[in-house]
């Protein structure tokens, strides 16, 4: 479980919004398992929409969404807003059964709006003001935007109130936008005055004596603009926080306007991910009634199922165990390096079903119809243009009828004994210029350790730093470079009460305004690991290291003194490079290199042996996937074949939903198939 | 032959520029094979001029292009002109019985006129004002510089009209900016508002209510501009449309001037080629009494060649098949990849040759004397550098000795019984972003095309969409991603009529609005070929995929279904790759992957041979390139054997121009040499 | 040794500051040998100032540059200076018997200077203007900042005017920005009408009629900015020396400032190293006290020390032989392609070795003490994070110890018999767009020569186009594209009065204009070598041409033909491809290809021998450095094992200083250590 480290957790936050058994109330409006897409029908003639309505239930679609990009045709003037389409599109899909998760239209403003408005139109760090044509083309710390967002949310939530067909309200699309204009300067001003408390304390925070920039008043304050050279590492860190908490502030403020409108009716936005998103999604997630994440693998290869997966506990972690919604996925294609590339036969159900394993409350995608222009004219969608006589479509049917079988899981829990403690601002501030060496990359570490647990059959949770580790028996610390002393401390609690952490190079460095922890690193782990690193060594490019036990590191490596650890593994030179040291009850292990895959899995099995994390199934291929899923009175085992050919899972015993069929001890499943089993 | 799709094909045009025989009143100015190079004396003293008079009559020039960017020497400041050393210029030219093709200076307004009208100089789409000190330097549709390029044309004409030395006008100099300021915009919305004829048609065809970019007022309407993220494909694609006819609109109004003040001279512009250029040329080639081009082979080895005998044809083409001009080329340099690698010893006279051979009006080069200066000061020129002592002035020499002798080809026809068809809007289209691939590239596709039919022996014409192919037996239809009904019921029917077509993947996709046809791929055509498209399979990188008959597939496939066609070609799948159908006389196949060229040389045969389409001669070893050329009484062919070593081409009877040698049934041409032999 | 082109060289400069042995008294301030750091207390507490003290005592540390970016600190507010912490640690400083090397602080403005002079930001060439933030964030044309720079370095001089710490005025730091705005215009307009004398002259040498434009008033004459096209070769050339010239300007206005206020503190500015930078300084050199340098190696391996031997050549050469500082290195790091490498043990002390033994008056470093924030938070310390119990300050400690015991070298000299012609214009016109070949590179061209010469065991000098050559056996020219008619006929007078040049190809090409010299290449030294060049021959990327002896070309050939030079070297196709020519006393050799490391060795054997230049000890090992230090009465041989095991030396007797002990005829170093032998 993930807790927000900067506010509550999801379990502590204020009443309206309760999660778990509780949250009921606020998400029953919601079909059991989603199925279904965004909609926009306001491309289409209304002859299309009929054979929308019949497509629709022959796929066992039952939840939409609908209008995301609607304003212009919602609003064509200022002022002047244009329902009666839009109320025939709910009319008819309540007529046919089918829910709507209905969109604020706001991450699309109309061109009268950027005329009317052009000091809301977003600015580039050198000044250029961009201008309507696209999406996402507005700046969120302008006041008449902020202003019209809520002014159109209200009247959509007024017009709609109480509409059978509404069940989940979508707020804008994927915040996720910059801007460096006036606007956003004072708002960032404003920010910083409530964080840092003085100028004074601004100074210090961002050592601005280096370089001379030490402010004397708040407006030499800004936010980064294109300069002579490097920007200031700690202004950049906290203009990326606040751009996050700036967009989480119009959030709320749409979420408020519809909640009083529809009190019964649940609030969310989909989370993009990706490391251009300027939002910290841990933070976010007690914002909404339910975390909804967009995914979009981008791996080729078994790549894209491992990055599933990761999403999918990401998204269950931002939810605090609790039920989410994968919002959008594409039905029948990988976009790798420039290539649409179309998903083999089964991979979509698979994807899907990774995703429900993993909490997801549906599967959707984005999106229904595949769009005749437009910039995504090539985006993938349940109906391709070619129509239903397709394959694609053929499986969207075919896995819109399965899904009902799957319904009884719902409300069950996955329960995780191996954490990945992770933080976006970290990651944030290692991928700043002017660090030690361009190979390091939290998101390829953070990956690396759940692929690598993955893979050896666990089942991950990602966890704040800060939050409450005692449910995990090891946590995974990958490259955390920066951490509080708050967040410090209490990993280093988690481990003398018990816990066992791994913690890999380059984590601890920095605090909180990413200034280098002296004395030694890694400054925040220093005393939990009993070592003292006097110097970083990044490797050249290409070079790699071997160990004394055969071990491969690469990318980087660290002179390393002991300073009451033991030394299990070294390097060439007989220095140490792999560090154990027991602690209270726990033990705290380090890695000051970039262990490759097969090393670092070697390290993994260690660890969990040592501090008692079990695989949901002992001896599992690496190329099956299983997820168990428990309630109070039952589990089920959700196993996915992502290999080419047959696969055979032995110590299960229960009836597969999807094919109804009991298995008895050995689970036999051809290559690309799926199964959900409910234990006996 | 090709004709514009929008208006009049060549042949049909206003009675003032006729073409074929009667086009010879318009032409008689011009020398029967034109000799020359852009000729800058205003870059060196006089006393340079003596020399280049001397060494020109030496090298056989007969006509230099003049004043291409003199407008700041010849008005030095508003209004007041300075044609004194331009009258000694013509007046040297005349005496030494040199022709001018006298150039309007518009591609280079003078700095004074950018200080004058800074709302003339361009804008990129960032808002970035450009400025003075390059070429090219002006916006298009600024009504200041519009007007004074008419007034300078006017000035040249009034003071030139009748001068001897007059032969030919070089209106401006490769046509090919971009601008996205104001005066942009309106002329931009001027243009929609005619094409579409209402906004409500223009959000239609825009599909603006993808992501929500509906317009209510034209006002909102605006040229492409740095935005948030992706543009509108279709208003991409109406602006480049529009960039070429707001350029073809100030190229009437020079040439309207002109023509009043000089009524017996014609006028042309220079075509230079290339993806950024958005000029389209297929529909501006009605509006020049000669079709003029620029060509700059950019690729190493054989490439080169290749490259020169398809910009040839593609300027034949435009021409409707009369006579056309290589204006521009570079005498002693190749281009490639940042480096100027010299021509071998007699590759200049191949390539100019391959001009002459198919069609072109004499070998012209960009530029007669290297300068010392300026930003192409390393240009390849006739006379280099080093002076009139080097191999490079020898061959200059040499080879306008040899021109007089091919006189007598003069008016001659090429004919060709298989034609590309091709449409640079295709070209804009499938190049946008947001594709299945990033990939595939029309230019490539189209150059494979020829490059397999010339190797084969074959003599190739472009045809645009919509023109009258019935002289041709084979259409190759490589990669036409947009096409309109119209164009596509022609190509239909022409296959009725006993046509065949060899089409390949991913053409016939969208309608002139950019926007994707539903119902199975490729829309366009899926009746004439019998087949229907389900799914798009770009190939992951660098992938390639064996048919049952070993040939090989690259970079894409579709799944195919058949309805009506045969596969004569399959993936390892089975599915069906490459299909045939007999079509009332004709015969349509389509290649749904992009075979290599191996492959590709394999369906061109077989279809080749089943329409009836034969080489130029049989047996003709690959890197000899052969053009015969045809008139009343007489024939004659182009024989330039690009090999290093000696070629025999047998069944050639007649006598060699060049060597003046009679030609018995073999023809034995050693490494790098040509014949031009007139049959018996 | 080097003189200034256009000005007097070091010897011949005002007698203010002088250099050699009379120069002693304006740098007697200076510690005989100085060992330290940029020293940054305004970024650390009081507390950690009492540490510094301690620690730079045990380091040995006399001299620390202070306050380079102190200006926000030292004037908070315009006009309202806060010298008390700078008192205190100028104070702290001379009380622990350490100098200071006292900044003025005008390369980081403060923020409130932004504001309050916007039109000092520096603006680039499409018109952005920067904004504060960074370092170097100035305009330095502009009136507002060149005054507000006199102001506060004046104030910085008279409050510390006699203050027993100072010993060096470090003026800004490393100047090198560039600007586009207005002010830079008006000032570059002044500049050129100044250097051209009209503007009839500026167009002649511009050749402003190559693409139209020709001048008719100043006020068209601009910076070049953002244009449509290539910008003119000519305006970029001026404008690079320009801002050279102008910074130069600045750097003069603060040196007569702080003259006036200390006249017998001497002053310096830090020069920066690397393409990027528009110093020519050789040029500047006359006007520093001292030369100094920042120096940071870039290269992987041997690289950084054939780097750092390259560096301290050309510093020296600036310095005219005489004394000059590095002032600026790293500590504990190489930065190569984004990772900084740790240096290996004993590393730094050869680097630094390397400096002193080329005639630096010490070894300095940024920085004293690694920060903790701020965008150089990565950069290389004396003190790292890690704090003093680490292997790099106990390095650092080490080599504070030893350096007392060189002092003796302090005033000796370093001779060359072979010299380097370089001119940083040549390498200016060189980089520009539209050259025959991208792949040519003036600085790879001239470390090429440095590196073979030292690796054959010779020093060498640098010396500039123009300078008195006379004391030189053998002058390497590579690739000095531009060079004037004065300076080549100062070539030729040398080799005339006995001397040996090497001249590689696309050397003497273009005039100080950068035109093109006509007639045959290499324009300005086709009589010296006796041949013409008629055809320049780039090679296709990735080949090479073997010659008829084996040596290998690389890049770049040219058609060469004889003209009084006999060819020692053919191309397959038996052209010339070395030639050799005697004239007058000496002989001139010339290399038409780019000779591989081996190949150009070769030829440098050949060269060196002929000419009488001896290595400094005959027979060294390629990876031993070695340098001989002469005075009046003694000589001393510094000698770096660059290896990695023992490397023996012969032919040394004397005492090392560093170890002590006697050396009696062979030198036996280990792996990475180094010798100071007092010769017999």
């Amino acid at each position: 479980m993930i807790a927000a480290k900067d506010g509550p957790g999801m379990a502590e936050r204020d009443g309206k919004t309760p999660v778990g058994e509780g949250a009921r109330d606020i998400l029953a409006s919601l079909p059991v398992l989603a199925y279904g897409g965004d909609y926009n029908p306001e491309q289409w003639p209304r002859t299309v929409w009929r054979e929308d309505m019949e497509l629709m239930r022959r796929a066992g679609v039952n939840l939409v969404s609908v209008g995301v990009f609607s304003w212009s045709r919602l609003e064509p003037r200022e002022g002047e807003y244009d329902f009666a389409w839009l109320d025939e599109v709910l009319d008819l899909l309540a007529a046919n059964g089918i829910g709507a998760a209905l969109a604020t239209p706001t991450a699309s403003p109309p061109p009268w709006f950027s005329l009317a408005h052009p000091d809301a139109l977003p600015v580039r760090d050198d000044g250029t003001r961009l201008t309507h044509g696209s999406r996402d083309t507005y700046c969120v710390s302008a006041p008449p935007y902020r202003e019209a967002c809520v002014r159109v949310a209200d009247a959509l939530a007024e017009r709609y109130a109480g509409h059978p067909a509404l069940r989940l309200w979508h707020v804008h699309n994927e915040y996720g936008t910059w801007c460096h204009c006036g606007h956003t300067e004072a708002a960032f001003r404003r920010w910083l005055a409530e964080r840092h408390g003085g100028l004074a304390a601004l100074n210090e925070a961002w050592t601005t004596a280096h370089w001379g920039q030490i402010y004397s008043a708040w407006d030499q304050v800004n936010a980064p603009r294109a300069t002579q050279y490097l920007a200031n590492p700690a202004q950049l860190l906290d203009f990326r926080r606040f751009t996050s908490e700036e967009m989480r502030a119009a959030f709320r403020e749409q979420k408020a306007v519809l909640r009083r409108r529809t009190p019964s009716v649940p609030v969310t936005t989909n989370f993009v991910l990706g490391d251009w998103v300027p939002v910290d999604h841990a933070r976010w997630a007690s914002d909404v009634d339910i975390v909804a994440i967009d995914h979009y693998p981008s791996g080729d290869g078994r790549a894209a199922e491992e990055q599933t997966a990761m999403s999918a506990d990401l998204a269950r972690s931002w939810a605090g165990g609790g039920k989410w919604l994968l919002i959008e996925q594409a039905a029948n294609l990988v976009h790798v390096d420039g290539r649409a590339l179309a998903k083999a036969p089964g991979r979509m159900r698979r994807h899907s079903l990774s995703h429900i394993a993993r909490g997801s409350a549906g599967a959707m995608f984005f999106q229904w119809r595949a769009p005749r222009g437009g910039s995504e004219r090539w985006h993938a969608a349940m109906l391709p243009h070619a129509g239903p006589d397709t394959r694609a479509f053929e499986e969207v049917v075919e896995f819109g009828a399965a899904l009902p079988d799957l319904a009884e899981t719902d409300g069950s829990r996955v329960d995780a004994e191996v954490a990945i403690l992770a933080d976006v601002e970290a990651s944030w501030a290692l991928s700043q210029p002017g660090m030690p060496s361009s190979d390091l990359s939290y998101e390829a570490a953070i990956a690396q350790a759940h692929r690598v647990a993955g893979r050896a059959g666990h089942t991950v949770d990602f966890a704040a730093p800060g939050a409450d580790l005692s449910r995990y028996r090891l946590v995974l610390v990958p490259s955390l470079y920066l951490v509080s002393d708050a967040a410090a401390a209490g990993l280093a609690s988690y481990v003398e009460s018990g816990g066992h952490v791994l913690i890999s190079c380059f984590s601890g460095i920095a605090d909180e305004h990413t200034r280098i922890r002296t004395g030694g690193h890694p400054g925040a782990f220093r005393d939990l690991l009993g070592i003292r690193v006097t110097e970083l060594r990044p490797l050249p490019e290409g070079e790699r290291v071997v160990l004394d036990d055969g071990r491969v590191g690469t990318l980087w490596t660290e002179e390393v003194r002991l300073a009451g650890a033991e030394a299990t593994g070294r390097y060439p030179s007989g220095e140490p490079a792999i560090t154990r040291k027991p602690t209270g009850r726990g033990v705290a292990r380090y890695l000051s290199t970039c262990l490759d895959d097969e090393g670092y899995a070697a390290e993994f099995a260690v660890a969990a042996a040592e501090s008692g994390a079990a695989p949901v199934l002992p001896g599992l291929p690496e190329d099956v996937e299983v997820v168990r899923r428990t309630s109070a009175g039952a589990a089920w085992l959700f196993v996915l074949n992502h290999a080419g050919t047959e696969r055979r899972i032995s110590g299960v015993r229960g009836r597969d939903l999807l094919s109804g069929k009991a298995v008895d001890g050995e689970l036999a499943l051809p290559g690309g198939e799926c199964a959900v089993v409910r234990l006996e």
